[in-house]
């Protein structure tokens, strides 16, 4: 960490906040206590690298607590390792502060770091902290080991089959909730803790790379995803809605809408699932620690195909999840 | 590069924006082509990594260009790498766009990254575009092949030389021209180049690696950035300001100035500089591709002594050089 940070105003303070909340995480021994300009990082293999930075009220509420806050800048970036087959090792954080907020928020925010970096076994490389006139920010890029392969989006060829992680739609019917729309009180805290904290797969990610085709995680809704993993493999996907994994709490809230299909379609294309869709040859995939779907099959042609039982849907406009809250 | 860009607001246009600006960035075969999630790097040894960010407001002008924007915030990181004794590979980015500004100004952004690609024979690896209602804001992540040996800035032991590359003070006099400072007219443009377009001394990495026994890069004023070499070295360093680096203009300057000692103690004070700060034992450093100038010694004890003359010289406020301009 260096530089230029300005809350209260010196560098005597900046670096009492550097020593105090970021030199603990910096468990790494290339991170040298984040007492030095860089990082040192001996590799065994290739390596992995991705980069995802998050917006107060453009990626999160103002409202949210800041553990939960840097832990989804963490776990964004963990699901695109995953996806990848990745296995974590480090992360380089900058923080861009509010110029009025108080420093001592920023303790909330390590303790977040702390838990995941212990959950995911990952430690603190670098980083960077600066003052900003404008909303809190965090860019995290993130370093992984490569697995055995690393599935690109363009794998995924005629034949092969669709699967996704989890359940999907979640998150975005706990932003719905955490906005004030009307939930189940029981669903509620699901749904809210959805949205507030992604469940990252990188306990697959050495089964992805063994089995995947073409993977990607599923950040902008799941049928502007799986159009981008089709484009990109010059491939058409079939995805049938009806088999597309719900938790109770979203089966419900589809089940009181007045058209399951337009509900389905409609927790297919909120984003912030942070799950994984993959394609595979059939028969290829073999039992996995997290509960993966079948939902579809690649064809030739391109774009992607809705069905429901078997019939085809009216796709739903493909722009996805524009990550903009508040306006 | 993924999700969440929003100027225009969609999905085609974020990929479009990418498509065409980023994409022919992205010259590394791990880059994928921006296409996919992740970058994959498979290194030969060590690497170095450095993150730093900029702001507009903060760490550049609003009306600075937009193409030395970009170049800055690479060369920022180039520099740090540089103090380290690495060479860089490649870069990653995370553009924080303002809402309502015009997604074509991203051309001249692109063009100045394009630029320094050439000149550092680097590449971008990958990114992330988000939107903010805040500042314009870049953060580059920098990885770099580490050099023989990586200085650390915790290795300078009593005996040591203390040197420094290029010209110190040019670039906070170039921030001063360019807020409406007087300056002699056939000064302002090279001051005004130092601000806006640092130097890192790339060229100097594997002989820094070589013959340096502590480094740093000096973003902060060198006076600020020397106290940090050595409390980090747990020794005391003697700065003579009589041989202070400075360029012809910066030179004239200080003339100009009512006391002369106090004009060099500002010069150490600014920040920007982007020079590299090391030390070395006598008689070990060989002739360099870039001017080098021995500004001092290591010696037992802790802090900073400045001298001039052979006298010491009262030490200003170590308060260092806190990026905030406009306020």
């Amino acid at each position: 960490m260096r530089a230029t940070l300005a809350m209260p105003d010196s560098e005597r303070d900046e670096h009492a906040i550097i020593a105090r909340y970021f030199a603990p995480l910096a468990t790494h021994e290339g991170a040298r206590g984040l007492l030095d300009d860089a990082a040192l990082l001996t590799a065994t293999g290739p390596l992995v690298i991705t980069t995802d930075a998050i917006v107060e009220g453009v990626h999160f509420l103002p409202a949210d607590p800041l553990d939960l806050v840097a832990r989804k800048a963490l776990r964004v970036n963990l699901s695109d390792l995953a996806a990848k087959g990745a296995a974590p090792l480090g992360y380089l954080l900058t923080l861009f502060w509010p110029a009025g907020r108080v420093s001592g928020d920023i303790a909330l925010l390590a303790q977040g770091l702390a838990v995941d970096q212990r959950v995911f076994d990952i430690a603190l490389l670098g980083g960077d902290t600066v003052s900003t006139p404008g909303p809190l920010s965090l860019s995290v890029t993130m370093i992984g080991s490569a697995g055995r392969r690393t599935p690109a989006r363009a794998g995924a060829t005629q034949g092969d089959d669709v699967y996704v992680t989890g359940t999907i739609g979640d998150s975005g019917l706990g932003l719905e909730a955490l906005r004030g729309a009307p939930f189940d009180a029981a669903d509620r805290p699901f749904l809210a803790a959805r949205y507030h904290l992604p469940e990252p797969r990188v306990s697959l990610a050495a089964w992805i790379a063994e089995y995947a085709s073409a993977a990607m995680d599923v950040s902008d809704g799941l049928i502007a995803d799986a159009a981008k993993l089709a484009a990109a493999s010059h491939v058409s996907m079939e995805i049938d809605l009806g088999a597309l994994p719900l938790s109770p709490a979203a089966a419900r809230w589809a089940a009181a809408q007045p058209d399951l299909g337009a509900a389905k379609t409609r927790l297919a294309s909120f984003g912030d699932d942070y799950e994984i869709l993959f394609t595979a040859k059939p028969g290829a995939v073999h039992a996995s620690a997290v509960p993966v779907t079948r939902i579809g099959r690649i064809s030739g042609g391109g774009g992607i195909v809705l069905t429901e039982g078997g019939q085809p849907v009216a796709a739903p406009v493909q722009n996805g999840y524009v990550h903009r809250l508040g306006r």
